[in-house]
């Protein structure tokens, strides 16, 4: 009852064994250096009894737990939720989306807590996880959820999980450069999650340039319900994105502050994509793939600066900005960067993530050289910033001219990595489907009968009705 | 490939100039009024650390962000995700129930800041934000999605977004004289979001009666997955009121008895629900309208009287009563309130809001007027309904007095400020569709061709398929 | 335009009189039971301010509202969301799986309240509720939604309810001998929840064995739409199950450490679920079914340790097995039981429940035998497993004794209760399906039609297209 599929192309996409084999020696791998690396950090240890005493916490309220658990849910929510769904538009590739999204994202997580670990929670050869290095771990996949969304359809669930395990990494290394060597501030990624990510994709997406995807043009397309699923990711991924911006930030009014500039800046962009996306059409009719996408704009592009002196004005005006550029962008880019780049990107992650991500960084530099001892008081500036220690001296112009340096080394690590593992996953023996079986689920998946199917079936046109 | 569609009455639906022009217009106007009055309150603000030890605080935990921000989050996922998804019942409404319920939603909050911030967060000639002003902002326009309701499927967005303005202006004042006037009680706002936003909504679509149109009638059901999608809605909406109604409590066992009231008032909600469902019709079978809508109508009617000493086996009455009654109003009366009194109702917000709403006043009223010292505790009798400075001397029967002048009061404005509203979107400027092609998402969005269109399409019945 | 429907068996399916006598008797035996019995806890009750005073409270954060109310409404989403939208996998069996968890959950919490109040929350003749009891009877009601896992399909409302009051009853007891008499941990209810809820639901089922019951095998499978609503369920089950078995632990390192544990845990089983799904399929393709359910075994499974110094590894390495447990349960026992044991699992419980509770009990047993002073500290170690009282001399090997006496009470319970229940439920009034209408929404609620519908009607092939 299956539909006839050309296979002319003749792409081996049998998963039966390469597909477990990845899957269950990856999860070993990770039992091992788990076993060898990581415990709990004394927040989550059951010694917490006598570091409290230490720390002279009254309270078991004070444990870090408490300020960011919340937080970390939602965000959560945005990786799984979010990003799975969002990309159920495809009519034909729903079970791809959320199930290759929760498979890349269950293992990135694992490898995340050890890469972030070792450069962030190292301490006497053990890495201390607690529950800001589970919305550090998220996060990190964040970035590689982002880069799925450039070749979504087009790439087996191994060649996926490879993505995850170097992107992981090259996430890591660069998050260390940027907020360690650089001592640039990125709470909410605008740099490391957003412009890395999505540069990476693209890059891959480049190198895995397909040029006869035409052929499976009718199933890049969406269909009503599929549509209407698509909604449920960009919703979560809206009404979460305060909660992104300021999991990891400090304690206090830092979180509070950048709830309130990634709230405000995705309201504004919410007019604006609607406006633009009704505009630049001839018939004035609204786009589902604008207001899926570039309403979120808004909340990437202030992923540097929520934490900061934004304030709620500044926030409206980056949202605004960013609803224009991103619809924009996919009306005239995206076909764009296809036809003469040869950049087929999927969901158009260069309008949502890419752009936004760039004007992110650029507004994070500008606000942190803007920074001011009246703005922020005396101690509110040096907590913000962090200037402390050998950075005491760091004035903000200089701080604005790191956070600059942040957004090229983060497009460096983008396109090497990029070119790098493109170059890999363009090897032969990952079982990715010829061109006309992309955007397809059923050849990665056993896909149950349609009520639309018996319809087919019933009416088959090759079966004459009347004798 | 598009279906025939009648354009006899040829009204112009044409959005291309108008909504950009709209939706630009106020985002600017947005822009320019926050950057004159909105800054971040000092929770929020950089001088927090100053502030902290001006009040004496110990701990970052002490602020508000960690008390109300995951009530602010839920309250966030029924306005954007619990509203816009329970209109997706409608067959082929979807985009625009989540669609400008999500446009609205995201313009509305932006003014409600303003217009409440103006009222109540007003200092120095300043509007000082933090995480309440973002709940209470979300409540205002949760009124907004109530009027929606009514009016679902028969109006342009550009109509939506002028009815918003006016009734968040509305909705503002009413707050303002119902809470600093009368100094009445409603946390979860029984009178202000939903007495006032549905009689609101009532009103508007009073006026705005469309005498044909019964000439849509097969797009006004529902098809298998659309009532599902609409569960969706239903469910975050029950499973999340209990964050509603305590979200802007006071701090401790208030924001605490308010969760729980609710919870019991919407779970005996859900089983008049279904008795009443079945009863009501002669098969006996459930109705999804009822289960979608009626179960929720408990925790509506406990929205002003759950914080204070209702009692778990009040709540389990109040919700008793308003299954029913909820239940009741969609059978008998929503087609009573269409023959009779050309009130179309597309959602029945009388049944799930109006009535409700009342009885939440009602109860309010009923519960502050019997409240004594020995059952709150001296401190606790105070504390609960703010009765100090020039209000110290108010008794609880006089409190219940000022509680029903308060449902007056809402339903006055509701009335008022509807007519008004009312009169303004029948000007013929807006953009609405003809009768014919109501709750068609058709009119406004860009729709992808379905699968069973394409059916449609293969069997097409102007084709013979047979010569 | 109904389709025609086989009523050979002839069974009265009617539930206009039945379903509302229960729903409405049952709900004033509530109120009345509430209304006798039910008050506010200290932290919900008006008098706070006072309590606060006596126990040397100095801040309202301190109320247990906000320790634990984001983690209940995780557990909410989790019963309502969660198990409601798993169970719409089937084609047409949606309004049933989302509306009778729905009815079914929302009677439960009410009785849980009670019968959990009567044995852990009684005091001077009141049960005192707060929010930890909310999540109590959120957890007991689990239980049920599990076992209904088992029969979805082919029960009437009328006997969900009847099984919800047996069971939710014989929940609390088997509680109170765990956790009271054997002074037992099971903090996320491997064995409470899971073990007893699923040996519960397959003996229920069992009794109730329907041997005709391929006669609705063609309505037993999904469709495109309904896998994906499915998914929903999925999701928010593995994302909010760190919540799950964290609510209820003690404030501070425990819930820090169980939400740890149990994110560990889920994360590694999804990479051996996807890697059995596509090892035991000829094709190799990847099985939705096992997505959806199997990925979850590794929350059930660290229901008792989570909490406990289980470490991350540890975790890794017990979700590891139950994906592959899960999974080839699904492949080779779920048709063995059928054809052999003549039990009939709908949802797969036994693979996705009973097998994984199983091994939480035993791992929960083995964790607690093998603690150590040295790993838990000396106050961690007495705190961990409230060695005080009479317990001060327990030591872990006899915990681990109790522990595993626990699993073998709750197995008991189980057959015992199931047996009984399901002896009830096959009682002749209850209104239950003919076989042949199985698993179909239209018996018990008013379906619209469908699209699809329409197609059918177009193209009747009992009426000739051509002449």
């Amino acid at each position: 009852m299956e539909r006839p599929r050309h296979q002319s192309m003749a792409k081996n996409t049998y998963m039966r064994w390469r597909l477990p084999l990845v899957c269950l020696l990856w999860e070993v791998a990770m039992i091992v250096l788990f076993g060898v690396f990581v415990r709990f950090s004394p927040e989550a240890d059951a010694h917490w009894e006598e570091e409290k005493r230490e720390m002279n916490l009254t309270s078991d309220i004070e444990n870090d737990f408490y300020f960011r658990y919340p937080s970390f849910q939602d965000v959560h929510v945005m990786i799984f939720v979010g990003f799975g769904f969002l990309m159920t538009f495809l009519k034909r590739y729903g079970f791809g989306a959320v199930g290759f999204n929760f498979l890349l994202a269950a293992f990135g997580i694992q490898w995340a807590l050890l890469m972030q670990g070792w450069f962030h929670s190292f301490k006497n050869g053990k890495i201390l996880i607690g529950v800001e290095n589970l919305i550090n771990a998220d996060f990190c996949v964040g970035s590689v959820c982002v880069a799925f969304g450039a070749i979504l359809g087009k790439t087996s669930p191994i060649q996926l999980l490879v993505m995850t395990l170097f992107q992981v990494t090259l996430f890591a290394v660069n998050e260390y450069i940027l907020l360690n060597l650089l001592h640039v501030k990125d709470a909410g990624g605008s740099m490391t999650i957003h412009t890395f990510g999505a540069y990476f994709g693209l890059t891959v997406t480049r190198i895995l340039y397909r040029p006869n995807l035409e052929q499976s043009k009718d199933k890049q397309g969406s269909v009503y319900h599929s549509d209407l699923f698509a909604m449920i990711g960009t919703l979560y991924l809206w009404m979460y994105w305060p909660s992104f911006n300021s999991a990891i930030s400090e304690h206090g009014d830092a979180q509070h502050r950048a709830a309130i500039n990634t709230y405000c800046s995705l309201a504004a962009c919410v007019l604006t994509t609607v406006a633009f996306s009704s505009m630049l059409q001839k018939k004035g009719k609204l786009d589902m793939v604008h207001i899926q996408n570039a309403t979120l704009a808004g909340g990437v592009a202030v992923g540097t600066s929520a934490e900061m002196m934004l304030t709620p004005y500044g926030s409206l005006i980056v949202g605004f900005v960013c609803g224009i550029v991103s619809t924009v962008g996919y009306v005239y880019l995206t076909p764009f960067l296809e036809s003469r780049l040869h950049i087929q990107d999927t969901c158009g992650i260069h309008n949502l993530h890419a752009m936004p991500g760039l004007i992110g960084g650029i507004v994070g530099a500008i606000t942190a050289a803007a920074a001011t001892e009246d703005v922020y008081g005396k101690e509110g500036f040096i907590k913000a910033f962090d200037f402390t220690g050998e950075y005491q001296t760091r004035t903000p112009s200089i701080q604005g001219g790191f956070q600059a340096a942040g957004i090229v080394v983060s497009l460096l690590m983008a396109f090497g990595g990029g070119a790098l593992v493109g170059a890999i996953l363009k090897l032969p023996m990952w079982g990715d489907a010829a061109a006309e079986n992309c955007f397809e689920d059923d050849v990665y998946w056993e896909v149950p009968e349609d009520e639309e199917s018996d319809v087919y079936h019933m009416h088959n046109p090759d079966k004459p009705t009347s004798p």
